[in-house]
């Protein structure tokens, strides 16, 4: 089943690309929360094509409107629905019905899926548009979270052969500046290197992919479960739904396969009386639980497929092989755009996390 | 939320390592299923502990005990229980209660999560011992899957900087001598350095990391959605509850980020009057969706948190640093046992896809 | 949680009564079936207040607008969000805030629940308006159901002591004219005596309560479980959220508890090849599971809490005693109005242990 | 799906009547919880069979066995499995195969869903027995509550046609000695006659089917919601889920369909200081959400279907009509042993509403 998730907090996502509407109906928001609009849109138009020299052309206004669950602007602890209208459609892109199945698409998967029947115009549900409901939603979540001292920031690891930075594995410092850069890296000079690199791509009429890291500060130990809901699975399941990711890592992530114990164990220590550990290999959880320090994981993006190179692929209506050219507005590297994405999911996955948290809390006595 | 998965084959974990016994219920299993007793036995031996060179010196019988679900070696279609009892313990090695926190371990996150009040004696829920039943149900599963065509095979693609070959990317061949080896690799000489690497780090009272690559073939087009269960949301969260998972990549997985379009591309091709890509880079699975080609992932182990070497803790109890040499009996590297282990999650992972779209297929007619 | 309902056929509500707009995203609808609009809207129309005698004098046009899930009137198997925009409010009937509770209203159970920030106006969540969606989503299923041959029919078996006759156990008979009738019921004058009475309480300011009987037809035997989704369960969680039902009963329901074994039993026969029973106390259900015979229950309607007398109450902004009045647009007896939405209930459970049984029937060998 | 329960208390249950053992895991219990081992006996020994004159002679010794998530005789927080072993089981009773129908019972359509492969002896999933397990789990439950200060009492209401008194509205008064009663009423005389025409059944080798009143008290206001999990949607799934239950009605239930607004409507006063209504035809729950006040409801029991009186029924493997005489040890009427199940599944409802509760209380700032 695709639209839904959690227990907790529960989403319900829809919307094809070029129907009339997308959005999101949220259940298990916090009543009582004077909505931040200037924050909520400011995550969206980071979100949002066609604002930066990285991006399509292709301009979304990307608006939302709350059609239940809040009132005069503060949430009311009902179901809250928001939708986007669509603009800016130029059908006449999509004219013609599926035929030539675009490699690394779900053309043909989505066919096979949908038994022929599915809203294919602009890549239906398989669009990054479906991912602004989706930032919508986070928005409303870290509100929440930072009135609970968590804070999410991200920025870009990697793009094609360049790395930027990693995060400190203490996170200290200030990262809010990231949230206002079109390409968030912590150093300048590989972003101006990634910019080269997506600007070559375009004009070489293919594209490339990346990685954005990601850390979540200030949470409490003791969130998430051994078996099924470790943390990392029920982050690693949100992001894995963002299209194009098809890797996760927590922590050292696969460079953790080819350390040693001595070296991947975080020793523990005491600091201000706290239990803390030195390093963060762990990426802040052990045995699926957070251990108290910041949850860090690497998402990989695979390179946008829609390219201007020609392809080799198939007719599904004559079922001939053909070669296609795809033209039209896509952005040579998704991993600035995604960068958003990446936290508004963290924040759902936490918020989900500390919902299930909470309602233990009260119905446990602590041991002392 | 931590022991149950799943909307269509319901799982239900419980246990806890030294406990009078672990087990899981499982709903959703087809009736009428001649339960291959001896295939079950085999994959529950491949995990177990003691029987090899590479692994701990503790043997632990993991005789599973049908309490339901099951009449005369037939599953009935009701809820399916099993249990394996407890035995070889020694209490002596877990007296004294929580105190020194073992690295790498759930010790600390866990005695947060339950308020102290856990049954930690030999990891309790985090123990790996918990996948003894996860490999039952895996072996169920699978017996269905191969009914249907469906094959499941994995090796161990890393262990420490020794790397195996990949599988080829159709899948051709014959993989199921995987299965009966110790150490499964596809090329013996890595396989032998493998082993040299594990006997140098126990001597050296250290532990490795490592990869497991898996490849799931047969399975048809048209499993998964987009948003919220990809098949890759619906992998990766059962990956990442298995303890030391700390990465999951699907196809080219995190190489895919240092690609461009053109090489990321799976070309779209006609073969024997079936569309099948060309190469998978895709790991087999587009927008979420199976596209007919083999579903291949990694998954990265950290290394055994147990080892030898002093490290340096705390005492939980005087709060005050600490240096612990872990005794006992521990794998020096766990990736061989893991290797079915991962086979079993990506069962579970198929079936549950596989009943959801069964759900779906008498529902809809197929546009012709 | 509110707004969630179901693992197979997944739906998620949301609105309140006075909000832009209320709706409904409905996940797993079958791909492929032509919307039959006509259908749906006649659906729509039996429950709209405003277009009869008995019912209150608002006019909602309950236009509903698909905004996802929809391509040229086919489902396309994708999340379906259908909506209805709020038009014909009187705000200045619902100025000043929560303050006089009204009796036998969530006005302050709700009050309590969303700490007082609940979209209070006009019922908010729990108006009888948010069952619009509910027929809508309702008259998607029975259309696929009557593809299958499931029909479903209801009529109103009592306005406070006046009483129709039952549908026969066989269900033989023709009982599509009852979907045509504003006051669907059986034996005419029992008709006529309802309306009476429902006159003469608006008449004294008061109001009626009664009881719906629905049958649903063709179903196979086999659909439900034993423990915890009996075909009972299912279906009474679903009717217990239509506001004012207070009581469910499956076949003779309540009285059953009065009768002798040899009475309630329902005697197994052969009729024409196929296995039936003598009589259908049972209401089609044994064990939590369909035996194919016609499942029957009855739901049993609180009456209309707004009424005209006064009545003692507290004001909650003083909390002082106050007394109450309620003036405005009120059903006298809401049961005419909420037959369409027991059988869209009706439709929406049997939809889901459908699909469920879908999930087994292929995956299951049939012993012969 | 038959065996979870849940989404804060995770239920999944498992066992087969006469299959080797029965059971339940619980996921969400609280951590810290020194389980009462003698009022979980006695709730048990409530429901176990052979204990009094009413009842059948087999003598089941319903001893539980946990299997984890217990130390030391505490909850640990983790998943709770507990098994009972069968035991004083005559399989000669249960020889042959399924053959003739029982009418009433589950025979046929267990045989239809689980496609003949269903463990049947014995009633399978299907029997009384597998309410063990349940009753085990409200007592954890319930011990729970106690201690937040909600009680929960039942009495038989009805037997054949005799009625016991109801609750009065505001439950003043001490029920616990209902607890300690064989066929707890509230009315002796009525106790007396109930246990004739037990008795008067049994010697005509017929069965009686009757009522049980349940409340619950000391719950706050704001458990639940509208639609689609309201208090009744909660109850009412788990009531129905019991076998031999056919109808569930909440404070007025089916009376309430006979009233008027002005006679069922519960005016709101104010008393010592809090908000409460005069009367409880609302059996506490308004628009799906508790009032503070009892929450109250009656579940009805259809009649034993085993009767040693002649029966017309069908042989399942000869397709043929024959004569069927149930022997074997069968209540006559299950009413008395059925009120603690009754009150377990209150229990159980309670604790998920309550824990669904608590994620949302802490996250919720109170407008003052």
């Amino acid at each position: 089943m695709s639209s839904a998730f959690g227990s907790y907090l529960r989403l319900s996502l829809f919307g094809q690309s070029h129907g009339p509407a997308i959005g999101i109906t949220i259940d298990g928001l916090p009543a009582g929360m004077t909505i931040d609009m200037e924050a909520l849109c400011r995550q969206m138009a980071r979100r949002a094509p066609g604002r930066g020299s990285l991006s399509t052309k292709r301009s979304e206004a990307d608006e939302a409107e709350f059609l239940s669950g809040v009132l005069d602007g503060v949430t009311t602890g009902q179901p809250l629905c928001a939708v986007i209208r669509s603009t800016g459609m130029r059908p006449q892109d999509y004219a013609g019905g599926v035929d030539l199945l675009r490699p690394g698409h779900a053309d043909y998967s989505g066919h096979v899926r949908y038994f022929g029947f599915e809203d294919w115009r602009g890549g239906g549900s398989f669009s990054g548009r479906l991912t602004a409901p989706i930032v919508l939603c986070g928005a409303l979540c870290r509100q929440y979270l930072k009135g609970q001292g968590v804070e999410i920031a991200a920025h870009v690891l990697r793009v094609g052969d360049v790395e930027d930075s990693r995060f400190p594995e203490d996170m200290a410092g200030d990262f809010a500046p990231l949230m206002e850069m079109e390409l968030p890296v912590l150093d300048a000079a590989a972003g101006e290197q990634m910019r080269a690199r997506i600007r070559a791509a375009a004009e070489a009429g293919d594209s490339l992919g990346g990685e954005v890291e990601c850390a979540v500060t200030g949470l409490p130990a003791g969130l998430g479960a051994p078996f099924f809901d470790s943390v990392e699975s029920v982050l690693s399941h949100l992001l894995f739904s963002i299209p194009a990711v098809k890797g996760v890592g927590f922590g050292g992530g696969f460079a953790l396969a080819r350390m040693k114990g001595s070296e991947a164990n975080d020793p523990f220590a005491i600091a201000q009386g706290r239990i803390v550990t030195e390093g963060n290999r762990a990426g802040g959880v052990n045995g699926g639980i957070t251990n108290g320090m910041p949850v860090v994981f690497t998402c990989a993006f695979r390179p946008t497929p829609s390219i201007a190179r020609p392809q080799q692929t198939v007719s599904l209506q004559r079922m001939e092989a053909e070669t296609l050219s795809i033209r039209g507005r896509h952005d040579p590297c998704v991993v600035p755009r995604a960068v958003p994405v990446v936290e508004a999911m963290a924040a759902i996955g936490v918020m989900e996390l500390w919902k299930e948290r909470q309602a233990c809390l009260q119905s446990s006595p602590t041991r002392e």
